[in-house]
């Protein structure tokens, strides 16, 4: 396969990262889902990474920075599912993700991007689109 | 990979097929989505399949039958996204799919689920789970 899907629920982005991401398609889906956070106004982004055995330092940039872009472009990420293994991995490689949230199921996500825009005093994220 | 993630969004159960499923992993799927759909008590059931070049036959069946035990568990099972190549070859197949719901994108599968909620006099279908 050459992209990852990128599911659009409501106002939310949601990418579930099934297979072992080679360094070009960790790219692509960086560029692919900052085009997408612009064009489809998404307020929040949940990357899935539950299938994810191991992850390198490459890759756990790759979503440090998708994080990163994401919040520039007011949209918050989060990092759904991850394995205790890849925690540990992360924080052997130095990675922090100081400014990468996590949740263990979607569902706590989606309640984290709800909590944060009444927070901020936005509009309540439609996790479904009315038309 | 062994398994394709089920992610739970509110009531409503949400996997992405993004590896060519061999028979083995299709039968999985068919086991690991009915057992969820009782356990989580979803209503509805959203089988995402646009990285999905083609369809084999029974990969075809199967996807049918998870529409049918779902149903008669009484979660409704709408398939996402299918590519145009993926529709010819279903219909070449001769596999009617006749119970089968599909639409375009997830967005529309939720508002189809609400609709068919709505229309059967239950509750809405929660697309983020309220605690």
């Amino acid at each position: 396969m050459e992209t990852i899907p990128i599911l659009k629920v409501g106002d939310v982005l949601l990418v579930s990262i099934q297979v072992d991401m080679h360094d070009r398609l960790a790219m692509r889906l960086q560029d692919d889902l900052t085009e997408r956070v612009v064009k489809d106004r998404a307020k929040g982004v949940l990357v899935e990474i539950s299938s994810l055995e191991t992850v390198d330092s490459f890759i756990g940039r790759v979503l440090g920075n998708i994080a990163a872009i994401t919040r520039t472009l007011s949209a918050e990420t989060i990092i759904v599912g991850m394995r205790p293994a890849v925690a540990i991995t992360m924080v052997e490689l130095g990675l922090s993700w100081s400014n990468v949230r996590t949740a263990l199921t979607v569902d706590k996500a989606m309640e984290m991007l709800q909590a944060a825009a009444a927070a901020s005093g936005e509009e309540p994220v439609d996790v479904h689109e009315e038309k």
